[in-house]
């Protein structure tokens, strides 16, 4: 996985983790977190390969899908950018927005 | 429902709602944003009363679960103090933990 991928996955799992399940916050966790390979992975857990991945495929597509649906990244990048021209005016709207 | 759970409700609603299915979306919108009745729109849908309850309870559910995993309404009191307390390094801490 590129650096910039695990990065990215990394704050989704942070923002929506808690709404996978344990067994795929447990893996995902690994993958990202820890940079585990899938094969590091499959043998700590005497599971298979595919099983891994299969498992790290499906909790991607359910982050990904609570990003797409609550879009927390782009309230960030708004807050930052009020943040960042003091306009506080503007942050105070974005947070009543919340 | 009681004015302020209904507040309550919809907040959650323009939160989490696009995570509903469309039919408990479209249901929940009825009974907490135009505040019509169980029979109301039990009546409009042509389904029992008790469909239409189950479906509020469900999607209540639902919504509850998400906000207690993802606490966005924790997130926006923290923002919300520091903003009144103009505590700009606290804001962007907060903001950047997002």
């Amino acid at each position: 996985m590129k650096i910039e991928d695990r990065v990215n996955l990394n704050i989704l799992l942070d923002r929506y983790g808690s709404l996978l399940t344990l067994y795929q916050a447990e893996i995902m966790r690994d993958y990202c977190s820890y940079d585990l390979s899938l094969s590091e992975i499959a043998e700590a857990r005497s599971i298979s390969r595919s099983a891994v991945e299969d498992a790290i495929k499906k909790a991607t597509k359910k982050l990904e899908n609570y990003e797409n649906n609550i879009k927390l990244g782009e309230l960030k990048e708004r807050l930052k950018k009020a943040l960042k021209e003091k306009d506080l005016k503007k942050l105070e709207e974005e947070i009543n927005g919340i």
